[in-house]
């Protein structure tokens, strides 16, 4: 694991998640954008639309790591309460934003949809906290301090993450590969244990599966450094034969794999 | 949001889900179970495998709310460490625990898997803790304090957590409702908020989605108050028909819905 990168984390907003009624897929999303760049996603959270909640965690998390990006809350309705919620946990008053306004109001105008008080909700804006523009829907995330606030709208948030990315600072990209063969975890834990041993910088994990009735275990190693990387899917394929099987897969794993340009 | 049930919270422990390699399937299962029994889920946090974090969540976790579920680390390889973080949490020793070496010798004993060192270290289990079974691979998760730690694999969790949810003190469960249509959010809002004021027991949320096409909200009313919600669903119908529109989809939702025998 590199300890140079920045780090992030992640606060998920909304009772959906936490009911079980939502499945989260707006993590693994900005997961794999941040590894890309560099920056390592080393916590999240999800709290449900109590106000309370959203200011403590904002607090902790945004002095505990340099960037906390958060998913949910921000639309129209009551329990929408995210963009207040965080006002309060930077002390900053939440008023409407004149560019908010006018992108709200381009996006409805010539349209049978009313820009009621409801949607007008949507142009207010914690002070000091620049925009994240909104290419779907027009109602838009805001940076405040270094936490970046998005929609929880799986295709919303991708669009907002893919336009605060180039404004981070970029450190080195963490790539991944993995070794899927049919051995058992409990074999290569020792094996394992000694390759970690040698490889401090490289983050080992082992992911017991059992697919179309194959018993197996998936060897991940993950490292911002590439040769050592590529050396260490070496040695797992070793394991892999001393233990009398032959990889069923290895591949490059995360967004790029070896094929990242950095 | 029912105040009176006891509160649980889920800590997911993994590099795999904070890196985006693997997609977490066990809190939507954990949160409906915990539901259906009255209990309310009321945070999430997800952390790698380092032990500093997992024993300061586990204790913050543990100190605020009446229950902890863990996910993950309880297996034979290096990174396997939520076990020796637990007991630090608590302060309690780790050692071989004779009924889950015991099961594990019976697992293996006459196949040609050998119980070694790596093995042998998912029978240890801190000292005071109460063994939860694995009826599927037999390394067993423990109870520690308010703390029930258990396997990351969806099958061995979702058995774990059957087996000790009938010990758990069951609170009036939460079923819920959702009417969907084809009307916008930002229309609905006003409504809704309204109808949320007249009953603040029921947890009104409001869910835009685009699906085949057509645009639409699902608005989704939780409760423990089974009239109430019955009452409340009449509403919801009214504010789309008042909208123009006709319920699309109408149904109980949560594991239960309105079925639910308490």
């Amino acid at each position: 694991m590199s300890i140079q990168n920045e780090t992030a984390a992640f606060l998920i907003i909304g009772n959906e998640i936490l009911s079980g009624r939502t499945q989260d897929k707006n993590l693994s999303f900005l997961a794999r954008e941040l590894n890309a760049i560099g920056i390592t996603l080393a916590e999240c959270r999800i709290v449900r639309d109590l106000e309370q909640e959203i200011v403590l965690n904002i607090q902790q998390l945004s002095q505990t790591y340099e960037h906390v990006f958060t998913s949910g809350g921000i639309g129209p309705t009551h329990d929408d309460i995210t963009t207040d919620s965080i006002g309060k946990a930077f002390g900053a008053s939440v008023e409407q934003h004149p560019e908010a306004l006018q992108a709200l109001e381009q996006h409805y105008a010539g349209t049978d949809v009313d820009l009621n008080p409801a949607r007008l909700k949507m142009a207010n804006i914690p002070l000091g906290a620049s925009l994240i523009d909104n290419p779907v829907s027009k109602a838009p995330g805001f940076k405040l301090g270094n936490v970046y606030v998005m929609a929880g709208v799986p295709r919303i948030f991708q669009a907002m993450v893919e336009q605060v990315l180039p404004d981070l600072k970029h450190g080195k990209p963490t790539s991944s590969v993995s070794v899927s063969a049919a051995v058992r975890e409990g074999d290569v834990a020792e094996p394992l244990t000694k390759l970690q041993a040698l490889f401090s910088d490289v983050d080992l994990g082992s992911y017991p599966y059992h697919r179309d009735g194959e018993l197996g275990t998936s060897l991940v190693a993950r490292s911002t450094d590439m040769e050592k990387l590529k050396l260490v899917e070496t040695h797992l394929k070793e394991i892999v034969n001393n233990l009398g099987a032959l990889p069923v897969r290895t591949r490059p794993e995360g967004k790029d794999g070896y094929e990242h340009k950095s």
